[in-house]
């Protein structure tokens, strides 16, 4: 019996009115919500990513950050949806390939279900984060959505003609391993060039520390900020752009048009109505969204052009609504991920 | 009443058993076909566009191609299908922007109509071509198809969980201005840097000249294949190449490999099942399609990496029985477009 069967025969009926936990499981750190069934979030717990990234002791840590939002709230969840970045197999509960916590093949579904005693969903992070939007945020209503997440690494989530896409191997959607720029950078997948290799979190903390390294007196606002060339991260970058310094705004200018230049070939390839900008990076960068904004008028294909550029509405919520929704959907027949008229 | 309603309302309940005519419209040859309820193609033409490529006369040489077809077989269709380069308003019958044709907001539907005296259903040429592959050619059976046609210019069909995806204006799957080289070529369309501006008919034509021109002595083999550089074309390429040429070999291996790259980004980003490689370029250059499934097989996400890339197994025919599929679909609900399960 799959996986999920499981979930279904055990949980079936009780989806209308089911309060679930989501939760969004990152490099570093992990949120978790229980939401009522009308899609608001009613308690909360936030933990840090324990700093081994070792499978045991995040699974541990995450069924506390559960019991946490379980016991500051009087109603019981029927479901448990997790977000977690990598490649997942929903159907077995299963994440493939975590590039960031380092995890190949670890069955986080099971083991989180052992430990919390409820069914457990797992999905793509930015995939969740793309329902969550869908249904609760930036892109209510809409059936042609392009959510981007520009975090540590940049991923997507898709919706066309009303259904959210989930592809041969449920990896629809990873955009960040788009291309930039053919034969370029080298990326930690086992391409070169990729989108993500140049206006991801990892990628820019790469250059920003090499152009330092390669000109230290421009440089030297942003080293003296980050405390040392080593030490610069997309965090410092930003403190020193904002404060107006030459050498680090000119930087993100640079990646933030690179940026929309992917933006540009993604929402030509995908066609969205609404294009929504989120993640740590992006947040931080706000350039990022206006490049964007204005390539895509300037340099889409005419129908592809009016695609609007916005930002995440719900920031770190969307991934915990987008959880909870597909794990309660999961609840439900199968159909219940499209919109289709 | 929209355009189509008239379509579906005089021809509604007559699906099954129709026959139907495909066409195919380029920007230098129209092939049209009539195509039995089982699918085969049971009488064709093929025809010239007019030089002019001026709207009304492109028009009554299509009305011709297909009266040739009519003519030449006993049995009666009830729907035109017509796929054609640019994108289209199916809803309306109008081609809203074809660059090849230098066309414009043209209502090629209705005025076919009047000509043909049957409904005409509009269809984005790649997109009938992937449909065709799909339900007759190398993607049989399958739920998750990247259809990629390299001609003149790169257009792309694409099939994620059993639907053939359309977007928000319908033209989801317009891979050719997917990003290649951000900053890079200068394309047809208003961006920089399209995969379509260096591994499109138009681009190795105009890059191809212009290694010519800076290197005449290493590329004479070629210019006298041409005749002359400026006379310099994908086919004499392909035989200056075939004869060993090695500057032409240097150069389809160089346009070839940056193909492939393209194909590894749009892999991770769409998750097919299978690549489908057509198109008169593509089909003149077999290095393409080598160096596209290596580099998927090696550079893809490893759960994109699983995609198998084969050649168009239907060649010309796919795109008269994917248009013909579309037209017959159109006399039935929308939802015949889906395969979802």
């Amino acid at each position: 019996m799959p996986w999920t069967a499981t979930v279904r025969s055990a949980s079936a009926g009780r989806a209308a009115n089911a309060w679930v936990v989501g939760a969004d499981v990152g490099a570093t750190k992990i949120v978790a919500g229980l939401v009522d069934p009308r899609g608001r979030i009613r308690s909360r717990d936030r933990r840090e990513v324990p700093p081994s990234r070792a499978p045991g002791a995040v699974t541990d840590r995450i069924a506390e950050c559960i019991a946490a939002c379980r016991a500051s709230a009087r109603s019981t969840p029927v479901v448990i949806g997790v977000g977690i970045a990598g490649q997942i197999d929903s159907v077995r509960g299963v994440v493939r390939y975590a590039p960031n916590l380092r995890w190949k093949n670890f069955a986080l579904g099971p083991r989180l279900r052992e430990a919390s005693r409820l069914p457990v969903y797992l999905a793509n992070d930015v995939r969740a984060i793309a329902v969550g939007e869908w249904h609760f945020g930036a892109g209510r209503g809409l059936r042609d959505l392009l959510c981007i997440s520009v975090g540590t690494g940049v991923g997507g989530g898709v919706v066309v003609d009303g259904h959210l896409l989930e592809g041969a191997t449920n990896s629809t959607g990873e955009i960040g391993h788009t291309m930039l720029v053919a034969g370029g950078r080298k990326c930690t997948c086992p391409h070169r060039g990729c989108l993500e290799a140049y206006v991801g979190g990892w990628a820019i903390e790469e250059r920003a520390r090499a152009r330092a390294r390669r000109s230290p007196a421009s440089a030297k606002r942003l080293i003296r900020e980050a405390g040392a060339v080593t030490r610069i991260t997309p965090r410092a970058l930003e403190r020193a752009a904002r404060a107006g310094d030459p050498f680090s705004r000119a930087l993100v200018e640079e990646f933030a048009s690179e940026f929309a230049a992917g933006v540009v070939g993604l929402v030509n390839a995908f066609n969205p109505r609404r294009v929504i900008v989120g993640g740590t990076v992006a947040e931080g960068f706000p350039e990022y969204l206006h490049r964007a904004r204005v390539a895509v008028r300037e340099g889409c294909q005419p129908a592809a052009a009016l695609a609007q550029v916005v930002p995440s509405r719900l920031g770190p919520d969307a991934g915990i609504l987008g959880a909870a929704w597909l794990a309660r959907s999961s609840l439900a027949p199968r159909t219940a991920l499209s919109q289709r008229g």
